[in-house]
């Protein structure tokens, strides 16, 4: 590259990343996964938008010379091998063992009702659904099978995380479904590109398959243990975390290298990598952290942003493609995964979060998509509706399951706990306390002050609320829509007739909707759970700044509402 | 690229990172700077070795294709750039002004002594130092000055940790010294390239000069104020530490793009982007963190590698020129940085320290000579010298260092504690504990242990050692050639007659040298003073595990030494 392409290969990735940032912080304030802004960035930036307002501008800086095009080209490629390699790392195989009948039932239902409808509506009408050559009927029939069956499982890590029930039944269900239907998705995937026959060295059908299962079941195997063999001796021996950053990419890099050869795409062999790596107990969250953190930020929105500047979005946009799309993708996981979920012993509400949280298919369709464009399999229309779908079910998914998900499934204490509403307080006596904390908070739930505190006050006189290990959860059941939670830290402590005898200095005031006593009940559990170990709850009291107080309790009610 | 290409773009990266992870590793072995092995690796893959025995391998793995080269060199170029702002990162500027008349003289007469050296000798003799090109006997000779000049600050940071002075008022001159040192080297350097005229747009070579400067101090003032403003913001509003680690990225790019485009080569513009971004308190120790583990494990192993890539180091070894290099940057750093430091009240020790660890090299010199080779300024002969040169600084400083640094700099009380010799102990009484104490020790001393216990317990007989805060350190001078230390933890603590009357629980022995009173009365001293605070040492005594206790101990002992 001479000088003025380095300015200009320097300037575009800037504006690519800079794109990046902004759309995905934009789409996270309306708490919208960052990846859906950074799909959009691309968009914005290539020739759909920019492309066409200023085509000669966009032409210097994203196309003017085939060295940059090139060079740009290896980052995204290593961008999306790395980001596949980080993805298989948040595999758990053992979760996916651990969880029954549930999960499994959900997992093939999620695969086999959207292969099969997208499977038969593209075999039996491929012009509709946008074939592009047809002597490739059959290859492009199970394409679009797939890519109805895959989901993206960093997209539903990070909603389930959203609403709240990463860790409860339902969140490990959908987790350990999505990452069956990912690996089985991948799988029939290197299938069709070996049909395609586009190995380097021109393998054989059968050969590449043979390969295929053959490496499959040597990494996840073989591989996997000697990972978990090498890696402690990795982390002690070598530099740290140098020695297992660069383990982590050279083998990813090399079984790209192999599953790219054997003619299935790079990135399937990074896929399965990841997951031999991310199994080990040994790997170190701070090593884990480094890479994630590398990769989704700086190598993962390269790659998201590039796909926007291959297409016009625009002038490849069919409606009706994009609509059946999208129908097809909501009926096959929706019916498939909630009914998988249901026969699984879910009941119904349950059954339709599961199905709905299944649905996210995020950057995994549009790699898919992308790699069909580039082979032929999909014109670009068929891209842009599968880019679209991708972006539409990754949105709605949160929201949708949100409006299903129970109260109780919603709320917990850590969720709750709102720094502004924590507070130091060396109040004279109980009743001025609940006071202090009934004042805090009496603007978020609309009802007059002196209400609140005779609800609570009244329940108080009855039955103390002190508990043990100096905490006390003064309550009361009001004319709210959400519970709200207010804790002060009482600097000498105040009887609350806690049974073991000792003032409470952690004061917790509880207020939650009138109709619910189940959330009630859960939430007061919760929150003497997080207090349940002396230790525990002596480490919280020994602070000396408010802040510090306050994110050790959330740190401890975190841990223990998991 | 296609999948071929592909592969073997895939397989180079993946063999040039194992190479210099490897080579890494081994020189760390023999405590060698970690960069030193990752040049060689390259010098061993490259023509020099890899591609003399076995050149058809050679050649189709990295040279089989263009695109495979443009793509490597994309990313080795954004690779040197990460470098720089990684380098730049780490000037402090507020360390270069606190540090006083000292430092002053020696990073100018680190400048000037080997600046006039190099130009002297390419001027006088152009054709013994290996010019190029006659016409440019000037800028050679000016380049070479440089090359004499600058320092590698990576390198020299690395060297002071080891040899454990890195907090030192010898460190403090030394790092001070060579952060001026580099950025004068760099702005030098800068000058030279436009006097070349490598501008993208031809700009004049006043343009150039002007802009250059104009840049520096827009960036250092302006921009570094802005940053520090911004930078809490956007730690605290975007995600985090997504948002930051993109900020400093695009800001790292684009003032590379700028530097590249004014005519003085990208990284300088990263290298002063890095120095404002990294002078705010705000930047985090996790962004931080995060960056630079990722850019010096796998950005920076590439371009190392990269660098042997390029030229056959032994068709073009020139020993005459590698040891006329080699004596004239020892003779330049060491008598100029010496007779500065001495001139600024160092003593001749020291001044002989701060020469020789001034001296490293390190990657700058081999980023220096790769743009003065790319622009036909010097023979491939003269880079290779180049390259040795710096191998040979880097290597050299450490033990050169070390052989003149007094035993008082060299040990400390942290860096004498060793895990092994850390025990939890329940002894009946003093001399039982001395003995236990004693007998860990034994053999790192080769006394017999009957005479040291002797000589202790007489030294605590006469002068109890108990200190206070549950610290005890019972000690003697012994006839060994280097310090010892044993800590034991005693589980319900001993009376060594303490000046706050508490029972001793952590007992240090300490034996050091018969004939150095200085070097016992400063560990005695820190280790004292790492017990000095009430609440730290009661922190220290409560553990759940033994290694629990050497870490915490450990950990103390270096914030209360630094």
């Amino acid at each position: 590259m001479n000088p003025s392409e380095i300015v200009i290969f320097l300037v575009s990735i800037s504006i690519m990343l800079f794109g990046a940032r902004s759309l995905g912080e934009l789409v996270r304030k309306v708490n919208q996964p960052i990846i859906v802004g950074e799909i959009l960035a691309g968009i914005l930036l290539g020739p759909t938008l920019f492309g066409t307002i200023a085509p000669e501008t966009y032409n210097s800086i994203f196309s003017s010379s085939k060295n940059i095009s090139i060079a740009l080209s290896g980052i995204t490629n290593l961008a999306v091998i790395m980001l596949l390699l980080v993805s298989g790392l948040e595999v758990d195989l053992s979760l996916i063992v651990k969880q029954g009948k549930q999960a499994a039932l959900t997992s093939i239902m999620g695969i086999v009702l959207p292969f099969a409808i997208g499977f038969g509506a593209s075999y039996l009408f491929p012009y509709q659904m946008g074939i592009n050559n047809e002597s490739m009927k059959l290859v492009f029939a199970l394409f679009i099978g797939t890519a109805l069956s895959i989901s993206a499982l960093p997209v539903i890590v990070k909603t389930l995380i959203d609403l709240n029930i990463f860790k409860t039944q339902i969140g490990f269900t959908i987790l350990a479904s999505a990452m069956v239907d990912d690996l089985a998705g991948w799988i029939i995937f290197s299938i069709i590109l070996s049909m395609l026959g586009t190995s380097v060295h021109h393998l054989s059908f059968e050969m590449t398959i043979a390969l295929t299962l053959g490496f499959i079941a040597f990494t996840l195997i073989v591989v996997r243990k000697l990972i978990n063999y090498i890696l402690p001796i990795i982390q002690e021996k070598l530099t740290f975390p140098g020695g297992v950053l660069n383990l982590i990419l050279i083998l990813g890099f090399l079984s790209a290298a192999f599953t790219e050869y054997i003619g299935i795409h790079a990135i399937f062999g990074a896929f399965i990598m990841g997951i031999a790596i991310g199994d080990s107990a040994a790997l170190s969250e701070n090593t884990r952290e480094i890479i994630h953190q590398f990769v989704t930020n700086i190598f993962a929105p390269l790659f998201l942003v590039s796909i926007g500047l291959r297409v016009n979005f625009i002038q490849n946009f069919d409606l009706v493609l994009v609509l059946i799309f999208i129908i097809l993708a909501f009926a096959g996981k929706l019916i498939g995964c909630g009914f998988g979920a249901y026969w699984g012993g879910a009941n119904r509400r349950e059954a339709i979060v599961i199905g709905f949280g299944m649905n996210s298919k995020g950057a995994m369709e549009i790699i898919l998509g992308l790699l069909a464009l580039e082979y032929g399999l999909i014109q670009e229309k068929v891209f842009v509706a599968l880019v679209i779908m991708a972006l539409v079910t990754s949105i709605s998914s949160a929201p949708l399951m949100n409006m299903f998900l129970s109260d109780k499934s919603k709320y917990s204490f850590s969720r709750l706990l709102n720094p502004k509403y924590i507070f130091i307080s060396d109040s004279a006596d109980k009743f001025a306390v609940i006071t202090e904390l009934v004042n805090r908070i009496e603007k978020d739930t609309g009802i007059d002050k002196d209400q609140i505190i005779s609800e609570v006050w009244e329940r108080e006189k009855d039955f103390p609320t002190g508990i043990a290990n100096s905490l006390a959860i003064p309550h009361a059941r009001i004319d709210i829509k959400k519970p709200v939670i207010a804790v002060a830290y009482h600097t000498s402590g105040i009887d609350f007739g806690a049974l073991d005898g000792i003032p409470s200095r952690v004061i917790v005031l509880l207020l939650t909707p009138k109709t619910n006593n189940e959330l009630q009940l859960k939430l007061l559990a919760e929150i003497a759970a997080t207090f349940r170990d002396k230790e525990r709850s002596e480490e919280i009291l020994t602070f000396t700044k408010k802040e510090e107080f306050a994110s050790r309790l959330l740190k401890l009610a975190t841990l223990s509402n998991a």
